[in-house]
């Protein structure tokens, strides 16, 4: 799909707002690619990112998941505007393996209050990239209220 | 609802689990109550686990959700199972703000294949809980599987 | 919970739209019970709500999960205002096989935007109740908007 | 996605499970294409279909997402098997206006247990489609149980 960013902006705003994010800092997220209506994030391995099992956790895979999401559609969203996770619900589909995960978020539907968007995330493993999860994520933008 | 635990060990073999989850050390999360069919998890705040506004961070929410809701349903599985979440559903309904979150889940029902858990978290805000979000998870028993 | 209505007249409102939903009517459904943030919905088994087993359509107990969520978010809405589902998500726990379903639904969060509530599936065989669905399920409430 | 099935004679197998669907019969449900890995559903609309405002009910629309995804999952699981439901996630996008509403399926993951499924659902307006519902189910493989 091909949307129009009401925020010419829009770059530096997700850029500032990712570089606010405490928790992103604490596990190492990069934030690869912001378009008008889409998101990539990638997050590379640590053994403190790990489940039970030495995999990227489920947490974490949940957390670039909602991120990638939320700035996707954050990226459409007004000058004067917010944006908060309403929901998100994600299938794991593969173990979270490799030496990277990278989460890519797409708007579905950009409404005034509610932007629906989904997100795949892969685990790359020797380069290779394979679907380990996917979400369906909803936002709510808050008109007049600082992202700071 | 009441439970019998298939595995009259499960305390020891939860709390195992969850101290191999190196995830959980790194954000400072406590395995506060595992009993048959639920579990609670504690996680005191801390700066780098925020998102932009300084609040706890959704997928860090989305983590004890998940979690909690794993070791409720693990608690009921078989003596040589591992427990893997299938998929999971996470409403935000308050701010993640206070000195801590608490994540509540119970076992809603438990089969021999899957498992469905709801989960709550609440926020602590001087001693005060207060409902942040609802989770609804499904996990899956994965028989003669170690854990480790 | 205990909620507060802000339109006295919620019971006669909620019946009216009720009354008015054309697919109720089709599928013989029945509005049980109203009550400030929560709402009781019957259907008398008939072959023609069936899969291809004879049970319940997993899509007719999405459907009655659905509304009964929906009627008891709008009990607590205003006196001119509409709803409508953001989104909903329902775990199928056991065979919907009996003479009834009954679905309950409670408030969870009732917000000035958006409501998010839970309810549950009860397939009735032989008297006795079943918990055979679960879901988790988000409202917006349209000001000035008529339900008609 | 690419997908070798393993029943050769899956379409038979599905067109014969759809048409022992007596809610379908009742709401006029058409298996339009089945393929293996995909699936669409065609629902002329009918005044009986409606919720309170003259539009396609949520339900029904969740209703035919949830039974394209379930039979493109069928369409890829093993000659004894059955396929059930476990869950699914709907997201309403738009009103269900129009002559008809169209759901397609597609599956994201085909598991030797559980399937995961996407599915879109358009409305038909004036021979023209429009996003109306996005999906995720997840599904469960039955083996050695007959779908009759």
């Amino acid at each position: 799909m091909d949307f129009t960013p009401k925020d010419p902006n829009f770059r530096e705003k997700v850029k500032d707002s990712f570089r606010r994010q405490r928790f992103m800092e604490l596990i190492g997220a990069e934030l690869t690619s912001i378009e008008a209506g889409s998101c990539e994030i990638r997050l590379p391995y640590r053994e403190d990112l790990t489940q039970q099992h030495g995999f990227f956790h489920a947490g974490v895979i949940g957390t670039i998941a909602d991120n990638t999401a939320g700035y996707a559609g954050y990226s459409l969203m007004e000058v004067n505007a917010s944006v908060l996770t309403v929901e998100f619900k994600l299938n794991l589909l593969a173990p979270g393996k490799g030496e990277a995960l990278i989460a890519k978020a797409q708007v579905l539907k950009s409404g005034r209050t509610l932007t629906v968007c989904r997100c795949e995330v892969y685990a790359v493993n020797e380069g290779k990239e394979k679907l380990c999860a996917a979400a369906q994520v909803t936002l709510i933008q808050l008109q007049n209220t600082s992202d700071t």
